[in-house]
């Protein structure tokens, strides 16, 4: 049976929203799930619930938190017990093979990548997340943890993303696209101009250049951008979210009209979390290191939470890292790193 | 009296929106427009009309197109006598004070550096948008004009910025954010991390980072970033709209009780569109050529033109040319300019 280690002591509302996010999941999957975390805390939780399911849920102990606020690079070094350290051994260990966490988002990857190590062919290892359109959903990457790129990581990006794209989306075909600020070869900093002439070279399904307004449409399956670029992009479409969102509840105390209106299109409201709430595509997958490593949102809900460990679940099922390993090894990448390397 | 010259050539509905953009700007600005273009196609057009305002709006000819799909710098090359160019000149010989194109977005930004010229002081103009927030619409600067910037010249457009923030947004006292993943001084790639430390250290009110979901909440007044990321954020705001809005339409079709309910909610569609659609920022201004440039969406309806007249006015009203000079002169700049280029 799949074990999962979850990071009880993540995210802003812990334990609970953890606990409870678990809980969902075990009933809808068949896992097993390793609460980590203070002991005392958990046990305390755990005996207030009538139905705990005990054949399906164990607590780790782990004396230490990584608060939000510390330093990652800091707190890995220091707080060697942290929920985050002790959970991503478990998965070094076997004894876990997935690690699922909504804390400090810096320490998971500092933690991640020192902790599990990289696949073979991996220079960095890249946050990858799931993110809605008008079409379906898409895989878009780095989202964060890589804020000056080059060229040969992006490749490596690429590659990533369509294993990720065909295993976990299940896109037999996936298109990949390069985003930049128009269709054209030529157009873009210098940075997308080399990786566009290199992409059309190595073993990927390459479509060329995409544009932040088709993302939405839905025209490609993945997109690749550098870390710095994507986390802006996916901030402010989570502020986009929100805004809408205020603007609605402001209507609502507008007139008795427009609140009833508004009540009676709570399905489509519904719809539209479903659809567009980043809470439905529960976390981002830190791809590239040797093991599954997934980071959810600090704000993150218990539903957010379930889809993580939902996905931690599809990731194992597929053996996203031996796919990853393979997919960079038939990428003819190796050719292309060292023409980089040489040109400059 | 102010005199804009308007590309009646531009956009893709030419040149029936711009026509009746020109209209409708007649109707509510004490202004002269002058109607760049085709004057056998426009002669045509006006005489269809029945209450034209002859004292206020005039032709000009110009007899060449540069299409949506040309290449800017050849186009600039070889289209002497286009409406972009035909237009910029009149400019440049002060028979208008301002300009203002729905056409092809890279042309005009080539034609009104080379034609007008830059203020003292820039090193490169920038484009300049109003974006929406929760609280207030915001100035954002670089939306695409320089796709790989320095330091100084991040610096030059937050100074720029902050100046349009004041005069037509009428701001007293702008904030000036620094767009970037992280509130710490220390994240964000190598230009980031340089620029924040130089702001620190000029003449303008600079608060610091901002993350892209600050942005949606109206934290500041000015954000500052480079043209690759303002134009991918941009065209990726514009896409998340164009989302919720395909959303709705769906959701009407899915049943007669949502249909009445959407219905009902008219009033709030219209404060949604009045809000978040870019059609009602007009244009975006290319700030730092010598003289006012505006150009808006090449699918801008008349009112967006008629918007993009009016931010025209307004620019030309409180001189926004010879503040920006100024502000430029007093920002302390020149001490930091030669602090950036000795280190490299």
């Amino acid at each position: 049976m799949i074990t999962i280690a979850l990071d009880a002591m993540g995210g802003d509302f812990f334990p609970d929203t953890n606990l409870e996010g678990a809980l969902l999941a075990a009933k809808k999957l068949p896992i097993k799930i390793i609460l980590v975390g203070e002991k005392v805390i958990l046990e305390k939780k755990i005996k207030q619930l009538s139905d705990f399911p005990t054949d399906q849920i164990s607590i780790h102990h782990a004396d230490e938190i990584i608060e939000m606020t510390d330093s990652p690079s800091k707190a890995f070094r220091k707080k060697k017990n942290s929920s985050i350290h002790v959970g991503l051994n478990l998965v070094k260990e076997n004894k876990a093979q997935a690690f699922v966490s909504a804390g400090n988002t810096g320490a998971v990857l500092t933690a991640s990548t020192f902790i599990l190590g990289r696949i073979d062919g991996v220079d960095r290892p890249v946050l990858t997340a799931v993110i809605p359109s008008e079409k379906k959903p898409l895989v878009m990457l780095d989202m964060g943890s890589n804020v000056d790129c080059k060229p040969s990581q992006l490749l490596q990006f690429a590659i990533m993303g369509e294993c990720f794209s065909k295993e976990i989306m299940e896109v037999k075909t996936p298109k990949v696209g390069l985003l930049n600020i128009g269709e054209e070869k030529e157009k873009g900093n210098i940075i997308t101009q080399q990786t566009h002439d290199l992409l059309e070279k190595i073993n990927v399904n390459f479509i060329g250049n995409i544009e932040g307004k088709e993302l939405t449409k839905g025209s490609v399956d993945v997109v690749v951008c550098d870390g710095f670029v994507g986390n802006n992009m996916l901030k402010f479409g989570e502020g986009i979210v929100k805004m809408f969102k205020a603007f609605f509840s402001e209507e609502a105390k507008r007139s008795l009209l427009s609140m009833i209106a508004l009540l009676l299109l709570k399905p489509t409201f519904k719809r539209f979390k479903k659809k567009f709430d980043y809470d439905e595509y529960g976390g981002a997958h830190f791809l590239g290191v040797n093991g599954i490593s997934i980071i959810a949102h600090g704000s993150a809900s218990e539903i957010a939470i379930k889809n993580a460990i939902n996905m931690a679940y599809q990731s194992v099922k597929t053996n996203m890292v031996s796919k990853i390993e393979n997919a960079l090894t038939k990428s003819e990448l190796q050719n292309i790193s060292e023409v980089t390397i040489s040109g400059g």
